[in-house]
C-alpha cells in the first residue's frame, strides 16, 4: 500500500501515522534525456554520424575542462542534439573506468517512429550503420503492428526503425 | 558537402548532377523512444521499480506471444511508460542472444531533470537504487551548471538526476 502511494504521486498528503509521512515524497520530473557515452574521442564522429544518419541537430556543445598533453582536441563533455522532438546527449567517456550501464542481461534500444522506414533504413545505412534486421512487419516491441527495421550504428547501438502502428492499421483497412 | 547536405535535410532538391540526388533522402521522424531490455523475466519488477522510484505511469503492455513450459507468466514484449514527459519502453529480453548495446566504449545515462534533486535521490535510492555519485554541483555533462547526483537501478541503469540550469544560474543570480 505504501507501494501504491508513492506509485501514485498526485498532490494528496496522508492523514495517517508519521511514519507513512515519509513514504510520500513528491517529485516532478522536467525532462529526460538519455546520454550516450562514446569511446573518446569518437563523440565528433558520432555526432557527424547522427546528424548523416538520422537528421539529427544540434543544439550546442560543451567541451570537457581538461585536456591532456596528448589530445590534438578537447574532448566533449556533452552535445546536445535534438532529435525527433526528443533531446539525446553525446559524450566523450574521458575516463574509462567510469563506462555506466554495462551489467549483464540489460541493453538499450532506440525506437524511432517514422513513416517512411525503407528510407530511414536507406539513409541510416548509407551513414554508416549496419543492417541487424531487415524490415518486416509484425509485432514489434515499440511500434505495436508496425513495420520494423533495426540498425546497429558504428558507436554499437541499435536503432529499430518503425512506422507508428496507426499508420500501419490505416493502410490495412 | 553532400554530408552537409543530408545533414541539413530541409525542402530543397539538389539542381545538380544526378549522383548527388540519391544522397538527399529526406526522412521525418516523429518519435524517439528508449527500450530498456532487461533480463527475462525481470521486466514486470523493472516497471514497478520505475514508478516507485520515478513516478512512472505505464501507458500499456503487450505480451510476448509465446510462452515457454517453464515461465509461470508471459514475458512482456513491451511495456510503455510515461517518464518526465518521455516515453521509455521496457521489455524483457526472451532470447539472450538478442542482447542490444554490448559494444565496448559505449554507455547509457538517463539525465533526469527536476528542481527537487536531493528528494528525488532519496526517493530512487528508498526503491532500491544505489548512489554512485553524490549530489555536488558543478559541471554536469547534460545540464550545465547545475547540482547532479547519479544512481544505478537494480538492473544496471545509470540515472543522474539534476536540476535544469538556469535554476542554478536563478539561485546565484
Amino acid at each position: 500500500m505504501a507501494q501504491q502511494e508513492v506509485t501514485n504521486g498526485g498532490s494528496e498528503k496522508k492523514t495517517g501515522g508519521g511514519n507513512d509521512i515519509m513514504e510520500v515524497i513528491e517529485v516532478k520530473f522536467t525532462a529526460l534525456k538519455p546520454q550516450l557515452v562514446v569511446e573518446a574521442p569518437k563523440a565528433n564522429e558520432a555526432i557527424l554520424f547522427y546528424k548523416a544518419a538520422f537528421g539529427a541537430e544540434e543544439l550546442g556543445r560543451t567541451l570537457h575542462p581538461k585536456r591532456k598533453a596528448d589530445q590534438e582536441l578537447p574532448l566533449i563533455l556533452s552535445a546536445q542534439l535534438s532529435l525527433a522532438g526528443s533531446t539525446i546527449l553525446v559524450s566523450d567517456l574521458a575516463d574509462p573506468s567510469e563506462t555506466p550501464a554495462k551489467s549483464e542481461g540489460t541493453g538499450l534500444v532506440f525506437y524511432l517512429e517514422t513513416d517512411d522506414v525503407a528510407s530511414a533504413v536507406n539513409k541510416a545505412v548509407g551513414a554508416g550503420a549496419v543492417v541487424v534486421s531487415e524490415i518486416a512487419e509484425g509485432e514489434g516491441a515499440g511500434c505495436g503492428l508496425s513495420r520494423v527495421g533495426k540498425v546497429k550504428d558504428p558507436y554499437g547501438v541499435v536503432w529499430a526503425i518503425c512506422s507508428p502502428s496507426a499508420k500501419v492499421a490505416e493502410v490495412e483497412a
